[in-house]
């Protein structure tokens, strides 16, 4: 039931039109590990932060029962800070400042207990890094990256080398459309899986995600909300409750997969209820399963015959 | 089961980056009335076509059961004809030339006889014709009403009236979002239920649709294709479906208009596959449910907890 998580930990600061936090815990491992940790037990964080990383948030990590040993702490620099502005819609967002600090240091090296992990997610960092990492490791059986436009147009070479080496990857509808340079998802599906994985979950932001196998097709809803209070790690949140449900099952069987896009769905939901880690950070089993059935509801029907 | 439509009957020149077709059946009452013709028999049609629109075309729609005794044929003006151009990602489009022709004088005047239908599916036209219609009829079970941007900045005061006489209104996001005056789509919806019609169907074009009532909340994506040839009339081929479906049950129950937008969408997703309204001119009963059961294993999942 092992699985790695490896990406960034940031302290953010984020304004919508519902309000502003500053300097609040954010960074794509921190919203995989602390989502999946109410899905399995035994999770590994490896990443990096500054000297004036919360001594506080640590302990919050490690009171999921999230394995820090491989969490880094520089000396001399700050943690990585983004601070992001969203529009009124919510669907757009502008970032004022990306200031990686720490995070450029970024070199995984994976510790010897963690290299036969079973499930490994690996968040949206370079892909040179995500390939180190994964050469690091000892056979796991299902490797999930995320990437973005950033590394498409940037790093496109060394991304392919990437995907060579993975199970799944996770990109939304555009980005898709543009590393397959195809218009019709489906078919921008077919050439990404020519790339090497075999499994794909297309993020639609406010229009849900979609799981594309090559035996498999299944589409799900963002939960439709009267507030989004913000959107930021919806996304993370959705990798962490997919992977921590495969974790926790060891099942990659069709309706299995379906059940993992479901459980990231419903954590993505609860995630964007409040601001920035809040909507996730102290769930109940209670909370989380009446999302999965509200989930239900909204899209399950019965079959019957014309 | 009686079901009367009300709209358009149009020729339609259509481009898309997979072909052309010139003079093409087309017209929302058209759509809609072909599309249910599979779920229900006693179909009214009410419309206007020109001395030009072709006798076969005639001959198609009274081959589908559909009771055309409402239709007018004007003696000196043309059919209403539609030109319009795809976009290569085909969700946007050019009108390079709407000409009304009859349709200008398209003032109904409903058959005694189609007075006492229980289902009405009034297509997008002139709220103001939309009303006269329905202060024609000997209290329907059920009103469902398409409307359009077009409307609501033209004939905002016209449509409210309209609305208040309704059950249902179908719309897209955008336009639901112009209506109410509010970015968040629960919130719209909210607030147009306060207009009048207690239902709604939110059209999201390539991401499906939503329905929303005060008890129920649906989620139906569009059907993923590796080929849409051409979309027009997907919206009103939905209504079509959903009120097909609804005439064909009389069942106004959650889980039955959940059924009817299913259905609203598998018919939808036939009539993209080819060009007018060649999709689902000739189909099966086995076609439908097919593509209804893809629909099934695209979006429903087990309910496993935590």
């Amino acid at each position: 039931m092992s699985l790695l998580v490896i990406g960034s930990l940031a302290l953010d600061t984020i304004e919508t039109p519902f309000g502003k936090a500053e300097y609040t815990l954010g960074g794509s491992a921190t919203f995989i590990s602390t989502t999946s940790s109410y899905f399995t037990d035994d999770i590994r964080l490896v990443g990096i932060v500054g000297y004036d990383f919360p001594k506080n948030e640590i302990e919050f990590l490690k009171s999921k029962g999230i394995d820090i040993s491989g969490l880094e702490i520089s000396k001399d620099k700050k943690t990585f800070h983004w601070h992001g502005v969203y529009h009124k819609d919510m669907n757009h967002r502008d970032s004022i400042t990306t200031e990686l600090n720490a995070f450029e240091d970024f070199n995984p090296i994976i510790p010897e207990k963690f290299r036969h992990s079973e499930f490994v997610c690996l968040g949206n960092v370079n892909p040179e890094i995500q390939k180190k990492v994964i050469e690091q490791l000892d056979k796991p059986k299902f490797i999930m990256i995320d990437t973005m436009n950033f590394w498409i147009e940037g790093k496109l070479k060394q991304l392919k080398e990437t995907m060579k080496l993975v199970n799944m990857m996770v990109i939304n509808d555009s980005e898709a459309r543009m590393l397959a340079e195809e218009d019709n998802l489906l078919k921008a599906a077919g050439i990404i899986f020519d790339m090497g994985p075999e499994m794909l979950i297309i993020k639609k932001g406010e229009h849900g995600a979609m799981l594309i196998t090559k035996e498999l097709l299944f589409s799900v809803p963002a939960f439709p909300l009267d507030k989004v209070f913000d959107p930021t790690g919806a996304g993370d949140t959705f990798a962490g409750g997919f992977m921590g449900w495969l974790s926790r099952t060891k099942d990659l069987s069709p309706a299995n997969l379906k059940l993992a896009i479901v459980y990231g769905s419903v954590m993505a939901s609860l995630a964007v209820e409040e601001f920035s880690l809040d909507g996730i950070r102290n769930l109940t089993k209670d909370k989380i399963m009446g999302r999965f059935h509200s989930f239900r509801e909204l899209t399950n029907f019965e079959s019957v015959s014309l």
